[in-house]
């Protein structure tokens, strides 16, 4: 008897589950995913490359398309909604989203990926024309259809975190004039704030008088008369627009998970384990949709990114499969850029490092990132964290051009192996003059750590 | 009484524990640097570069100028060479390269940091003009001006390792027809096999005709009149050149510390603790001259670099001065390119780990270092070498374009940190279609090796 597997949700976890099932040749099974939208499998995360025009062609952001999967032997039910879990007799209620037609599916083993959405703050006029949130590919679609217009020539974005710096470098990029207003006092809040404020400055200086930025205000109002004209804030700023795109963040679709039981965690994220079961039998979760373990807090947090969905994907569908596997947790490393500046970081930043009772101690320094007298040598900017006590690293933020990203990987390998900034300065890392300076930035960060915490 | 600290060799190593004492305020001592060279603490590493036209004031690759150290109390001996070293008397004897005359310099703490030179391979009328090799500031000199001449054409490099490959990067974009002849079956023989012939058809498809690679063959002969016209190798080819670079390889300056009585170690490079002490009292050497522990293979190995140099260097002067460092070893991390092509390893290469007796399981793979639909995307080969007993990572090789070298650094770090496959597939690496693919390239090799244990 084949083992019936169900999936529900079909952006990033779903399909990574449903493609290693099918390629666990020893596991006997059929595969159903449903999902609300009209197609599967699309990044996301290349909505804003779209949008900037990088990717002319929408298709390409998708990775795999339903017949790919239908010919492998999986069954992909598009436009259907799941609206109901019904754990005690294995079957979840399924409703066309086209015609509103209800169904039951059976399973044995269900798999939830239902993802996030973004959050809608309460702001007036709300359903005005050429407001835009991001999400689906066909957000994405509209978004740069209203942008290409030869009239759209002002844009607001509500939210500085990593989507809204994203669209503000493709509006920017396309000669829009762009307000970005951050309700918080610094735009991508998850970094310390004077590494918030260096990025601020670099893109206030790299978008010469093209890009304007708020910070510590809020947008109570759109106006305009059948599409939006003008954006109101708390401050009493009157800001013309042509059009508007709303990123203050997402919250995880788990109402009907928590309708059925399921147990939920911070950000009302699904709790799972490390093999990705939630507290209920023959149900998984994996994706934007469940909590992390945050590997240096010790905490669960909820940070929903792309790297982390294909992870849990697979981890879910080797134990759905009944065999063994842990996804033992995250350090929410990220990145983004504007316009060349490349802008990452990975653990904990300072401030959430001591209201998780660190013992912080840290460095920041701003270093060529290649020899000096390369003619390619740039600016980089490092904060590397450290507990006091445990010489244990805890973070790292970086800021430059190019592969700053990469660095903090480097630092990011360190601190999953629970590295010591000791240990961490003796990194054998490559050199040459075209790549790095004999001491690397990262290690000049762990040096200068170093003698403070022998110096005290 | 001030500690009197003498230092002989001033490239890298010598000059950072110059710097480094001079920050140790604690320490009272005096401090003189004798070299035979006419200046100090230039980046050796930088000449490919220099003669490549990217720096075109020779003086841009000096790092510190003696006069910058003077300022601080450090004296700076320039053309002045070590010719003996008397332990038991604590003294050396110095001849000034100029005058013949020599001096004997009492010391309380000496530093033997005297590097490596370049080994002459016994080709026949190597004496002839137009022939170069690598390694001091005058040679990139000498070497650019002969490039540069109107009437140079064509060149000849001996030697397919890293020089070799960076001075064919320079000639070959200064459009000089260049035949590089390695004697090895593969240049850059410190990586695999298949990995060399990858660089190799790379190298010589960017190169479009302009450049020959010969493997397997070696220079027996130089033939012209005073000036070298013409290379014959050992299979009989004749080569038709304007100018000969010969870099085969470089031998560690330590016939004086042998002398001394001072121990040495693999390759005739100085064997030093993990203090930089060498086995007599009260003399410490770093750099190029001493050898390196392998932090892998767990056996000693001379990898002379520009990056360990500094590390031994810091290490040397924290002793020195009577405080406490250990410099644990390396990984023999390193990087060049080959015009945009970034050629980067780290660890053992399977070769040297089955020598060494590991039960070696690689993975190769070929993917884009960035989303697929990206423009910029390109593709990225990583080599990823495993021991399948205890599944410790042992080394990594990458071939692609810009970053693959930080990627390396990202596996050095887990190296370093005696990671497994299973605990370094689960990193949290950064990712943005702009960086990275959602599940890195360094993450496919290891999952790949991981399911191969796991089925075997």
């Amino acid at each position: 008897m084949k083992t019936r597997v169900v999936i529900i949700g079909g952006v990033a976890a779903g399909p990574k589950i449903t493609a290693k099932l099918l390629r666990i040749k020893e596991f006997d099974c059929t595969i159903d995913l449903y999902t609300e939208e009209n197609m599967i499998s699309y990044s996301a995360c290349g909505l804003p490359y779209f949008v900037e025009g990088l990717i002319e062609d929408p298709e390409r952001l998708i990775v795999r398309r339903p017949e790919q999967f239908e010919e492998q032997g999986a069954n992909i039910h598009l436009n259907k909604r799941c609206i109901k879990i019904m754990p005690d007799e294995h079957k979840i209620l399924v409703q066309d989203v086209k015609n509103g037609e209800t169904q039951e599916v059976e399973y044995d083993k269900l798999a939830i990926t239902t993802g996030a959405r973004p959050i809608l703050p309460p702001i007036m006029n709300f359903h005005l024309k050429n407001i835009f949130t991001v999400r689906k590919l066909q957000d994405g679609i509209d978004i740069r259809n209203k942008m290409r217009e030869p009239e759209t020539k002002k844009a607001v974005i509500v939210g500085g975190g990593y989507i809204g710096i994203e669209m503000l470098e493709a509006l920017y990029l396309n000669n829009i004039e762009t307000h970005l207003i951050e309700m918080n006092e610094h735009i991508l809040p998850i970094f310390d704030p004077e590494i918030s404020d260096l990025i601020k400055d670099e893109i206030l200086k790299m978008s010469k008088g093209k890009v304007e930025i708020t910070t510590g205000d809020g947008v109570i109002a759109f106006e305009g008369s059948e599409r939006v004209q003008r954006v109101i804030t708390a401050k009493g700023q009157i800001i013309d627009t042509d059009m508007v795109i709303v990123a203050v963040g997402v919250t995880p679709n788990t109402e009907i998970a928590k309708a059925a039981g399921i147990e939920l965690g911070v950000s009302n994220a699904i709790r799972v384990n490390n093999r990705m079961q939630t507290n209920i039998k023959d149900i998984y979760a994996a994706g934007d949709c469940i909590e992390n373990f945050h590997l240096v807090s010790k905490n669960y947090a909820w940070i929903p990114l792309g790297s982390s969905a294909n992870k849990e994907g697979r981890c879910a569908a080797i134990n759905i499969a009944g065999q063994y596997d842990a996804f033992p947790g995250v350090l929410g490393s990220a990145v983004t850029r504007y316009d060349g500046l490349t802008i990452s970081l990975t653990g904990l930043n300072e401030t959430e490092a001591k209201k998780f009772g660190f013992d912080t101690i840290s460095s920041t320094m701003t270093k060529k990132d290649k020899a000096g007298y390369m003619p390619q040598a740039e600016n980089i900017t490092i904060k590397l964290i450290a507990d006091k006590r445990s010489k244990k690293i805890l973070g790292a933020q970086a800021i430059g051009s190019g592969d700053a990203d990469k660095r903090i990987n480097t630092v990011a390998s360190a601190i999953m192996a629970d590295q010591t900034v000791d240990e961490f300065l003796h990194l054998d890392m490559t050199y040459a003059p075209p790549f790095s300076t004999a001491v690397d930035p990262l290690l000049s960060a762990a040096l200068v750590i170093n003698n403070r915490i022998y110096a005290s």
